[in-house]
């Protein structure tokens, strides 16, 4: 999607450690008409497919999620990390092992909001390890809903999460960075090199 | 809000506690269709205000939010929530006690997101004790932001953060819980009595 691979090389930071800092249009301060654009460009990717539902993971997700809902015309549901100890039996859980914090954590979704019927698109803002959409992957499955595919803002397809998920869904990712410069800020983009 | 007192009866569930359980269209699944609504309401209470940015925290605020940006045409930025002892220089914090949760969290918004010259309208889906909305209120006066207001879905009208954010800023909340009855089911808004 060209209009976000732009907005990533203008305003993206390319910071120590393959880290791209979006945080002042994507997953921090957020540029609802750019949401926009990219629930009407998943809706592009996925035309033809049915869909009745979209599941994403707090917080970052969310956003993007509700406002590509309203393209798709359907309810949105969002996981919620806990880590609570007592997690009534009336929710789907599974557990997501977080790079970024360094720990592990539980992904619950209740029951009476995903089950057999429904067809789920997942959303997220980013893919990176690929643990928290495997987790997302395994709450559809265990509901017995079915999973129509995965769409993500940025990929970072140096990192396995892009392979993994391409197995079990059809994914779609509108940016996947190939490869980035600390030094000079350069992002490379699949396709585009 | 009619539209929304209306949903609140039919889909709400009054638990032990005084807990209003929204979580299947508000904050758990999220309808953006009212999402719409609401934000269009908003607006409607706001005419006349100029607003620049919506201020919300992270989760269950950030759907609404962004549709309600849409719909006020402004970005969005949601606080972050964090138990992080190295919080950088670069962000206003703030402490937030948790009721719900048992505990004490700061906030974060990094600095380059809010400051002198916007004006920001404060959106979340509830306001019960108001801890989380006074730790926003407390953000945009560090920053050197001016606060224009804060739209609320649910108050819990028999908890004190409603009269507490009255004094500090122009306040609309959509619906306003007078009481509730766990055994009948029975939910009374203010205005309706």
């Amino acid at each position: 999607m060209q209009l976000l691979k732009d907005r990533i090389r203008k305003d993206g930071k390319v910071k120590e450690g393959n880290v791209l800092k979006v945080d002042s249009f994507l997953n921090h301060q957020m540029d609802v008409k750019l949401f926009r654009e990219i629930g009407k460009e998943f809706q592009r990717r996925f035309a033809g497919e049915e869909i009745t539902k979209i599941l994403t993971i707090e917080a970052s997700g969310i956003g993007i999620a509700c406002i590509a809902a309203e393209v798709f015309d359907v309810p949105v549901v969002f996981a919620k990390k806990t880590q609570t100890k007592n997690i009534a039996g009336d929710v789907y859980t599974t557990k997501v092992e977080s790079f970024t914090h360094g720990r592990i954590y539980d992904i619950i979704v209740a029951k009476e909001f995903l089950g057999k019927g429904d067809k789920v698109l997942l959303i997220d803002d980013f893919l990176a390890n690929g643990k928290a959409l495997e987790g997302l992957v395994q709450l559809v499955e265990d509901s017995g809903a079915e999973l129509v595919g995965a769409g993500i803002v940025v990929e970072k397809g140096f990192q396995p999460g892009g392979d993994m998920l391409r197995k079990r869904t059809h994914l779609e990712s509108l940016a996947i960075v190939e490869s980035m410069n600390e030094k000079t800020g350069e992002i490379v983009f699949r396709g585009d090199e």
